[in-house]
């Protein structure tokens, strides 16, 4: 297994930015790979450092990339034009700089919460990209997340990436939807006790309606918290493999 | 020498910051410290990367501290609150973590470019933590530079932090300046070819006016360029130990 | 919690070594210490990288020291003096460096496989610097472990660290016990399926004998893995807080 | 400009082992490669610490490979069987890794001291992966190295690695050189003032007769440190790039 850290200054964010990327040693010319977004408040060593990423990279022989997305909401804004970045930036680099597929069908993506809602916009949008996408306790609705009485995120930050009401609502994710109609196969989850659980009950109704047999909802219990990711990522990436 | 690389989540950032740390061997209780701040699209790693900073640690026997700062300019924003997150949570606790001197005459701030606009701000505004401060072909006047055609930084970004008139006004070196009349020993260069050059001068003749013998100016040729900063920090060095 | 990376070069070993260190967030002037060291072909980022350290030490609100042990089996050798330089150097230096207590009774030594090895010839000869030791599947008897034909280390690397007859029989575990006599808090366990379980029974045999209420012994399934030392370091921990 | 830190567990050495890279940006499919290494007590962050090899990378276009060689005089031996890694690994699994040329003709090696003993005798026995070498300081006797008052090395680590006397007569540079009789083209350069100094007038001397028009001597002031490969690196890069 071989371990990564990268740095490069993209010419998008005017900066270093970091990615952490796991490879398996079993020698082939070109690897699936799992994109795997953080959560807000996490950075690209975030999975490292919460569950043995690099086990689960070498049972299913798979490339593990893990992007520095610092706060942005995977999201275009004024400071940092993430999405951008990550869409036409990133993703070719670390596809010409590794041994890794750039083929739809060898590319999931999969994140945690900020990096859920990351997985499920960046899915939905890049069907020539990505050919699975799970999002782990997903910000399913933007509007209601800043809201949230228990949001972690400062108004003024979310304010700051979505400053109309018009951006707020083309980066919905059941806006998104609408527009692209994306036919990948997705699966969410979220633990009982989340605080964004009812959020995440309405988004699997309407994703059930609209991808019927390509959508898995996976019930599990708990919080908010990396012990529901922990616990639950081994049955993500089983899902991912099939 | 000990080389540290930091990286803990702050609370005012919600996120992880890094700082590059380096130590002198000499097994001091209380070492001397350089703040040294990078520029636009530089990192924690920046001054490393691009000189010898550990040799003049050594030959100082100081502690010389490169937080990270992204572009967030040194300044307060909806996005992120880089001066108070310095000045209120970082300084402290850097303090506390390792054997450094919290008094001000064992403390230096410093900087190139963006860096050495942080390094003004920062040292006139905190004559309780800082002694002398030198800035590198630093950016003296942030309209000017916003509006100069040679501005690597877009302007939505600029405008993403400096969003009002009333706050690039505040946030003027010459503004802060005449509102906290630091009395602290400073220096600052700019070699001849640089974009700024012009307005590094007309802040020399401000500087000469009001800090009097307190105030240096290095004269130096070059442009905007670590090729200036690197030629040139051993200098700056010296000029701090007297 | 704050992530520490430090690296130095040695005056013992003419090199570079790393250690990675998790420091807890609340401020403490002084905080106690868990020095957790790795196995046979580990480094110090192998805890970090199995199981998530940092929110064990934020639970016990602990600092957790892993240094890099390379292969040298926390031994003396002409290649690597290993033992002398993390007795004579590495401790002193990082008490210096950060906020710990040096105090024995707020230092704890653990460690895995050839690591627990370390962790027990460390706490048994260092009464001045530890008080309690804990042991996952340890060498116990570096003899044994040489001949086992599951023993993963090369016999020419093992001879070149253990090169007499009279050397193997110093460094092992009994031979240090009986000459220093130690008066600590021990904890082993071993898996049931684990290859060097039987060395692992005599070894606990003896030290019931020998330490009475102070030892404990913590029966477990598994076998010479990290499955076995990630199931099992959270009921150590909560045995070094007793 | 990317820079890579990898690290990976490699079964020549039972442990990880860690290359800095860099990889310029300019999307190359192949990129030519210097593999560059360190000296004693050095690591793979050597060179990027004490200059600005990015920059380097940059103005050539060229990869820059720097492998972590700990102590072990790119040599085989009990502890280490560096030589075998280096050769039959690392090489192999960095030109899979990344977007690099295996033919020999876009390979160079170089380093400085111990690191231009491994230059010389990997670029030596090598012809088929490396076209150019050049050596900055140089150990190029071992023996009058391990002999001499000013060597940093102890004699018992240098005997743990070269530990008979047929074994240091293989290891002689001039040994190897007789008997793989390379073609390739080589540089050296020692400072004036380096205690190795008259070695290396030897070696030069005996490089002259054999390697007649394929060698260059490059005449140097300064004694052995890295401020004469620092300052004279950039020529070395230039003689490769001829």
């Amino acid at each position: 297994m071989t371990l990564l850290s990268m740095s490069y200054r993209t010419n998008y964010l005017h900066t270093y930015f970091k990615s952490t990327i796991v490879i398996p040693d079993s020698g082939k010319k070109q690897y699936k790979a799992v994109w795997l977004l953080h959560g807000y408040t996490g950075d690209d060593t975030a999975w490292i450092r919460h569950t043995n990423i690099e086990e689960m990279a070498q049972q299913h022989d798979w490339a593990i990339i893990m992007p520095e997305a610092r706060n942005a909401f995977y999201s275009d804004s004024d400071f940092i034009p993430y999405y951008s970045f990550f869409v036409n930036e990133l993703i070719p680099k670390i596809q010409k700089m590794f041994p890794l597929s750039p083929a739809p069908e060898d590319n999931y993506i999969a994140g945690s919460s900020m990096g859920g809602y990351g997985a499920l916009k960046i899915g939905f949008t890049n069907p020539d990209k990505f050919s699975k996408t799970a999002a782990l306790s997903p910000v399913t609705d933007i509007e209601k997340f800043r809201n949230n009485p228990q949001c972690p995120m400062d108004k003024k930050t979310f304010d700051s990436i979505f400053d109309t009401a018009e951006k707020i609502h083309n980066n919905q994710l059941a806006t998104i939807f609408n527009k692209v109609q994306p036919r990948q196969k997705v699966l969410t989850l979220c633990g009982d006790k989340d605080y964004m659980h009812e959020d995440n009950i309405m988004f699997k109704n309407f994703l059930t309606i609209h991808l019927k047999s390509n959508y898995t909802w996976m019930p599990v219990n708990g919080n908010h918290s990396w012990v529901t990711w922990v616990g639950n990522i081994d049955k993500v990436f089983k899902w991912l493999e099939k």
